[in-house]
């Protein structure tokens, strides 16, 4: 599943290394698309209306995952797993949309999602020279990091007031550009339409990031302005026929993160220090859910939702930990650094120090790391807390000096987080506040500062007791209440997690000055260096690394050599009912109801999933698969396995793009879910011919 | 595809090392089945009554298959492409049994294979001593082999003459133990049923060692005494529910070769210059074939099976060398053998030095690797002159000088195949002649003795030409005439192949005295001194490796992890629609014509193919699949990719048998087949109950 990864996969590091640039490689930033290789290989020159249609298209939705509109009337399509945050938080103990599906018949019946927030791409400023120029000759890492910060929170707030718009200063080609991009902002988000989690995650865990595949991993949100759908021009026309094998497509969404530009030093600190204990802290999070899930039923149902992201997560990095490991890989990186390195020291010696400067930055980050896991949360309610607690603090400061998270431009977006109403609960977030402690405990020993401080001589157990049953932020009006009364209100309240956060909140405050002083901005200065040696040697022919913001990739349905045969380019429905036959209907196998009654209803040879050549990454869930004619051809929900990799490299030969056939939603949606209003909106005819030149 | 191993695979080397015996692993000789194993993990105890009943319904193809009685009238079942080398023959340019299949609905239509022989395991007969001890103190190596070699042929003569039966000593724990062997043999083999090959091989090439598979590779045949149809009460019920996942199953049938118990340099050996050259003088003859096929459809029809055949030993090759380079298996192998070289010397020395001697002998064997396949042939028509030429001339010597091949109880089954009146092909055999010519020349260099005697001052092409367009030899009648005309007969002939092959022949005779000399006299007496070390260090508590003799394997029905999730124990009907769907129905995945005309009959819900973890190799092919009441509940046709490594190394993680599932066969041949007699009498009841205790 292609969601981008969690707070704790967000990676530290930035670095530059220019890697040979493959066929189809590339996740390409809209102001920069390689025109010229698409004219070359496909005889096709995307007009720029083309282009702006596709971008205007594509939506993000802030929890990880990409989306399209689909009908000029605000309905956006994405994946079951992207949608799944929401599903489980407008579900109750009695009726749980998770497992049973949801279908709004008419817009009366449409379900508001609590705290989801959708993003349309309004436009790209190139802003380097204005961040760059802040930073004045010998000014050391520190202040020039901080000066970039302040620049950089400067033009977001300047641009949110001019605007209105969200805007954000994208680092890119590691912080050889900066970009400021401006969004169009909905928080109105409806659910209109998702299948059971059996059909939208057929095969469960053990088909996750795998192919052939059969999932009918769809969702529809209607996004709502001022209590009315968006009406929009620009959507994609959803095509059932789809696109066939051979066929040029395009994939427009938010891929996550990417380390291919890293150096070196910054993979070998990936392989044997962060994936490590990254892997370690997720499988101790899954035992913890998983024993939790053990108590009941209500319990299960409270777990799913994160235990599904955690295996998720797990596969997912456990892949790239393999290919990290791989020492071909590994080889062919040092080959092309090594050459990299060598054209640098002779055509540009000012940047050569920069590799020696991020190793040391690498190797000074590993040495707390520990203390990065330890301070984390896998509760979301203390995460709030202390999310509270920081915040009061932070809003008095000039913008430039705040932590990060904190800046104007982000507030808006993180109060809406904060004060989210989805439901909590206490008894999960107590057995999860239970476990962080101990693990805090575990990795830093019983003497540590932090230690002694957030459990003052007590067992990690009581003291989560104690803070989950002492709390009253379960309740949003509470959290507003508090943010209300500001520094004051947060220093006078008993809340119990309050108190614990306020105890937390200092170890915070040091690791994040800690490394910021002494990892990130030598890391951004170096990779600066490195990102400009780039440019100088190679010229700018390439595409920056993932930053979870819109690009766009190209390639070719097409099938792929797996496990001694061929993969086909796609699947279809008769698929579906062999592997849940030859499973005997065990779950992760079982199929809905409606899908055993209702089966001769349908033509099993219609395709239900495909794949393509695309370079996408986690984040990218949700995307449209679009043709040369800007129709919808299918949706992004997965890669394969052999693309767990491609976080460090892309390979053409075997990644590949999972994506559901709009043949299999329609069918669907007419035999097995007795949907009309919404096929005749999705089939309602375009506004504009979208065909390039 | 586990046929096993054509001439060119059938490895000269002989060794021995102990491999740690794993669950499930194992392919048993009926003497020594593991009772223990079955009993304390299954609480199976087979009675003698189970025992003898498996052994006597399980049956050899001489050209490299297995096969099972599955009625009391003496019908056959085995797999499509274990028939295939007979529905060739039996076809003809205006008739294709081989793409359009064949249904004999009444005994007259029932077609006779030209050349096939087969073989029931009637008794076992341990004659180790009687072998050894013809061996004398002090007797060098190549005296102990020539003496061995006699003794063993006088064993085979003698029990031929008393008892009419076929009789063969066979080679166990690498000359530790020695068998006679007496098979009841049948060469009235009549075709009765084969489905269309591109159901029988779905898939063709890519899917070939692969699961999930979706193939019907069956065909039946009818044995006939007399002009009779043999009555059998040893056949095997076939049971169309099959089994089920986690089932216990056994094989029963004729694995190939395995190298399991070979030295470290012999793996090496095979990795570092056996393999190569192998797959390179495969390749080639692939290469040539392809060439000869675009020349027409009649040339391809001719050419189709040499060409199944060698992509099939291609793939499996591929696999074995892929499995020989990962450094792992061999570090695992080297440590196991260290352990036991380590145990023998000090437990028993006096067999210490074997594994050098071992090792010498493959380093000779390497020195002449290149004239090992100069010398072979790929013309068919070639070879059989060779043969004429050579038995003509071994008939008159005593029985235990003769080259191998030529002892009197091997006789009249080479003049079975000598004689066959299969078609001949002579545009194809003078382009293979040809090919094989030129491969010489550029092996050997155009100086070397071999190359200037058989071309004689001509190019290949020219020589090859002469050589087919002036043979009399495709006619079985001619060849039996040169036979009966004997040393004086054959001297005499101006036929120009029988010419050509007169000038091969000394060179085959000193390359297979120099062989018997130099190297298999050396690993005969090393083979069985590390094969008495390890009776000695371990006791007999493994198999022997596999010797194209009959074993039985045991194992479960059971899926397996595979790119990335997990393959199910069976697939369905609804699979093979996928697949063909998935692919456009381009070849290779296109069906016949009656699956998709009356794939409504079908209940797609049939389980088609299915997996277990029974141990097997090439030779396999067409083994039964049978359950605790003796019953038919599959048919072996293949292995997965994973287990292309089981040459070497059996793992039960992944290793799998890939069988026909009953109910398909049945499924098919009622709705899709027309064959209602088949079907009644696959159905006739069994004439005991075969229950174990």
């Amino acid at each position: 599943m292609r969601t981008t990864s969690n707070s704790l996969l967000i990676c530290l590091l930035a670095g530059a290394l220019i890697p040979a640039l493959r066929a189809e490689e590339g996740m390409w930033t809209f102001d920069n698309l390689p025109l010229k290789q698409l004219k070359e290989k496909y005889d096709f020159s995307p007009t720029q209306q083309w282009i702006d249609h596709v971008r205007l298209s594509s939506v993000r939705f802030n929890d990880g995952g990409s989306g399209s509109f689909v009908s000029p009337h605000g309905l956006v399509l994405t994946n079951h797993h992207v949608a799944l945050g929401q599903l489980q938080k407008v579900s109750t103990e009695n009726r749980n949309y998770v497992t049973s599906g949801f279908y709004a018949a008419t817009p009366d019946r449409e379900l508001k999602s609590p705290d989801l927030e959708v993003n349309i791409l309004i436009s790209m400023e190139n802003v380097t020279s204005r961040v760059t120029s802040t930073v004045k000759p010998g000014m050391n890492d520190q202040h020039a990091f901080q000066a970039r910060k302040a620049e950089i929170a400067k033009i977001e707030k300047e641009s949110l007031d001019k605007t209105g718009l969200r805007s954000d200063v994208v680092t890119l080609y590691s912080g050889a550009e900066y970009w400021l991009y401006r969004y169009k902002k909905y928080t109105d988000v409806r659910l209109v339409f998702a299948p059971e989690q059996s059909i939208a995650f057929f095969g469960g865990d053990p088909d996750n990031f795998t192919y052939p595949r059969y999932d009918l991993d769809m969702a529809l949100f209607r996004i709502y302005e001022n209590g009315k759908p968006v009406e929009s021009k620009n959507f994609l026309r959803l095509n059932p026929k789809g696109a066939h094998d051979g066929d040029l497509v395009f994939v427009s969404g938010n891929p996550g993160s990417t380390s291919r530009l890293d150096t070196l030093a910054e993979l070998e600190y990936q392989r044997d220090s962060w994936l490590p204990l990254v892997l370690r802290t997720l499988q101790r999070r899954s035992g913890v859910l998983k024993e939790y899930s053990s108590l009941g039923t209500e319990q299960a149902r409270e777990a799913k939702t994160r235990l599904f992201l955690l295996a998720n997560s797990l596969k997912a990095l456990g892949g790239m930990y393999s290919g990290l490991k791989d020492p071909k890989l590994m080889a062919r990186k040092e080959a092309s650094e090594k050459e990299f390195r060598s054209l640098v020291a002779k055509q540009h010696p000012e940047y050569a120090a920069a590799w020696n400067e991020t190793a040391g930055a690498v190797k000074e980050m590993a040495s707390r790391l520990d203390e990065r896991f330890a301070l984390s949360h896998s509760s979301n309610l203390t995460a709030t807390a202390q999310n509270i607690v920081q915040y009061v603090a932070e809003i008095e400061k000039p913008d430039g000096q705040r932590l990060p998270g904190f800046h104007d431009a982000q507030l808006s977006s993180l109060r809406f987080e904060m004060f989210s109403p989805a439901p909590v609960y206490p008894a999960l977030e107590q057995v999860e506040l239970a476990d962080d402690l101990s693990y805090a405990q575990q990795l830093l020993g019983p003497q540590h500062a932090y230690v002694k401080a957030v459990l003052g001589g007590q067992s990690p157990a009581e003291v989560a007791a104690k803070a989950i049953h002492g709390t009253k932020l379960a309740d949003p009006k509470v959290r507003e209440a508090l943010v209300k009364g500001g520094e004051a209100a947060v220093a006078a309240s008993n809340d119990s997690l309050i108190v614990l956060a306020r105890k937390m909140d200092p170890f915070s405050r040091e690791f994040i000055k800690w490394r910021e002083d002494k990892v990130e901005s030598v890391l951004t200065v170096a990779g600066q260096e490195i990102g400009k040696a780039r440019f100088a040697v190679y010229g700018k022919s390439t595409y920056p690394d993932a930053t979870f913001t819109l690009r766009l990739s190209y390639g070719t349905v097409k099938g792929y050599p797996m496990n001694g045969t061929i993969a086909p380019p796609e699947t279809t429905f008769f698929g579906l009912y062999d592997r849940a036959t030859s499973f005997g209907f065990k779950p992760p196998f079982n199929l809905p109801e409606r899908y055993l009654a209702r089966r001769d209803r349908l033509d099993l040879s219609t395709p239900l999933n495909f794949v393509n050549t695309c370079d996408i990454i986690g984040g990218n869930s949700g995307s449209p698969v679009i043709n040369r004619n800007g129709e919808l051809v299918g949706l992004i929900f997965d890669g394969n396995i052999e693309s767990l990799v491609g976080d460090y490299v892309y390979d053409i030969e075997k990644n590949r793009a999972v994506a559901v056939h709009p043949g299999a939603m329609m069918e669907a949606l007419r035999k097995l879910y007795d949907a009309p209003g919404l096929i005749d909106e999705l089939e309602a005819p375009a506004q504009s011919s979208m065909a390039a030149k």
